[in-house]
């Protein structure tokens, strides 16, 4: 039976939702595959608890759950103040799991594949930005540097495109990956305007405080900006050119409707272009999704057309990723 | 750079697209994964041709599409007159490819996984009868046992249950799994009744002159039954409840289009069940495919739906799913 270590980075939603999996399924994955997993850090941004012997993960989450925050809990384990880069020195552990909207965390991750630590991650802005950087440091040690929940959520789009049509050339995607956008679109074709669907979704906890990385098209803009990495080769955020939901009108989402369309913040990923933008698709498009769905279609040389659908947004629905490639880098590092 | 030794058996219609991807691909393989093919030997019902410096698969199509028989081809190359079971210890090679329709291949199989030969197989009744001992044998020696093209043609729908979900406990599968029933019952959407839609499909090459695999639903039953092995664990082709869509009248296919709803041949399969019967669907369920398009609907704890869909039929496509486990077995071999 293996242990295996975990470092968590980050304990908000995405974070507790990964812990709750790995206690729950604590049994079905030492039955599965053999492996036991423990817990040795978790950091938020009060600081770390580290215990080499393994957290209980029920306490770290009726605490953050109670208090706030982990620096609370100081009668029973030591909370250090390490930076990132810090604690990924520092703690002995397998596998780094970022969980974190750390926009810098590409540094960590190098820290951390460095270390001969593998490497799981939710956090989009790293590889958006230093995709080659980070790949090629963890293909030159043979370590996993794995981000499946980074597009699509858990919906297996980066697995398919890595592990699966290794025959095929990927000719062309095109894909919805903001739930957030579906969501304003879909309540303008109710007749609401930008601004109230906007404060609608924001009640309802679907949009942030801050709206502008969805609505600007930037969150969709990284996710794309992957896809393309993964089927084509690096490129950077700044290569894509978005385009996001800001300036649709009520009379735009009107008329296309009229039309028997509708409007959806759509990403083509082509060798060389990625461009996010608004499009009209007709209603029986594979990309006219509804609620929390994403989609891509990727269309490649042998096989054609090929859909792939599912949640792309949600806590478990985040969680499924991240916890698939915590299991994966198990099994190579095994 | 690693030259990986194939044997292939079957040089019908997906043999042939199979050596068509090796050849025009040859270069890019080598480029994007550092690995060669080189096939060492090609059976048809009329012999084996064979020769370990490798065969010239321009050659070897010229004379198949020339002469429809391998045994003409008798001035440059010997042609054995092996078994599979002969042939398959007999000849020196890495991978042993099935594309062939022997029912009995689960035999030389495991004589080539007990030669420590990997298998990739499009072939489905071997493992439709016998999934335990063909990947039990396949895993105890560390062998990969590969079948991607059984369900889906090159739909990667195998390879996400097995490579990807890692940390998701599937539910339940629904999928139509045979296009020929689909273009059948579309058919008789637009007025024809069963005979004339299915002698339609067989001048069309959609189904093949005695129709039974795909009319009584066998085809899709042996399908559903190889996606309940991977999800589920084993079970045989004999536990499947299957009906299929020869009873279908022109008057129940009336009737669900003037309720809105179109008829499918759905395989369902959840644990320790595996079904497939004609189903009523609503035009908008993910269900409800045209054309030769196959989908499967996969539900998981996290993930909740989950739905796959692309080609389920087609020479090249098919071919994509064989090449693809053909490159995934010299890989994981290398």
């Amino acid at each position: 039976m293996d242990e295996v270590k975990l470092s968590l980075f980050g304990f908000g939603n995405v974070g507790r939702a990964v812990a709750r999996v790995l206690l729950e399924k604590e049994k079905l994955f030492r039955e599965r595959y053999g492996v036991g997993f423990k817990v040795v850090s978790i950091a938020d941004t009060s600081g770390t608890v580290w215990l080499p012997e393994g957290i209980d993960l029920r306490e770290a989450l009726l605490v953050k759950e109670t208090f706030g925050k982990l620096s609370s809990w100081t009668n029973d384990y030591e909370v250090y103040s390490f930076t990132p880069e810090e604690a990924v020195r520092e703690i002995d552990a397998d596998i780094v799991i970022d969980v974190t909207n750390d926009r810098n965390a590409h540094e960590w991750h190098l820290a951390a594949l460095r270390e001969g630590k593998a490497v799981v991650t939710s956090n989009k802005p790293p590889l958006a930005s230093h995709y080659a950087e980070l790949t090629e440091e963890a293909k030159r040690r043979e370590i996993p540097y794995l981000f499946e929940a980074t597009v699509m959520a858990g919906t297996p789009v980066i697995g398919l495109l890595r592990e699966n049509l290794l025959g095929d050339t990927v000719e062309r995607i095109e894909a919805v990956l903001n739930a957030t956008t579906t969501f304003i679109l879909s309540r303008m074709e109710m007749g609401l305007d930008f601004e109230e669907a906007l404060r609608q979704a924001q009640r309802l906890g679907i949009a942030e405080r801050d709206p502008s990385g969805d609505v600007l098209g930037i969150d969709a803009g990284y996710k794309a900006t992957i896809l393309h990495c993964v089927a084509f080769g690096p490129v950077t955020f700044d290569d894509a050119r978005v385009k996001g939901i800001a300036e649709v009108t009520a009379g735009e989402v009107r008329r296309a409707r009229a039309k028997g369309k509708t409007l959806r913040l759509v990403a083509t990923v082509e060798k060389g272009r990625v461009a996010v933008e608004p499009k009209e698709l007709p209603l029986e498009s594979p990309l006219a999704v509804s609620n929390n769905e994403n989609v891509a279609v990727i269309w490649t040389d042998l096989l054609g057309e090929l859909v792939i659908k599912g949640a792309g947004a949600g806590l478990k629905e985040t969680a499924s990723g991240v916890v698939s490639d915590i299991v994966r880098a198990s099994l190579r590092k095994a």
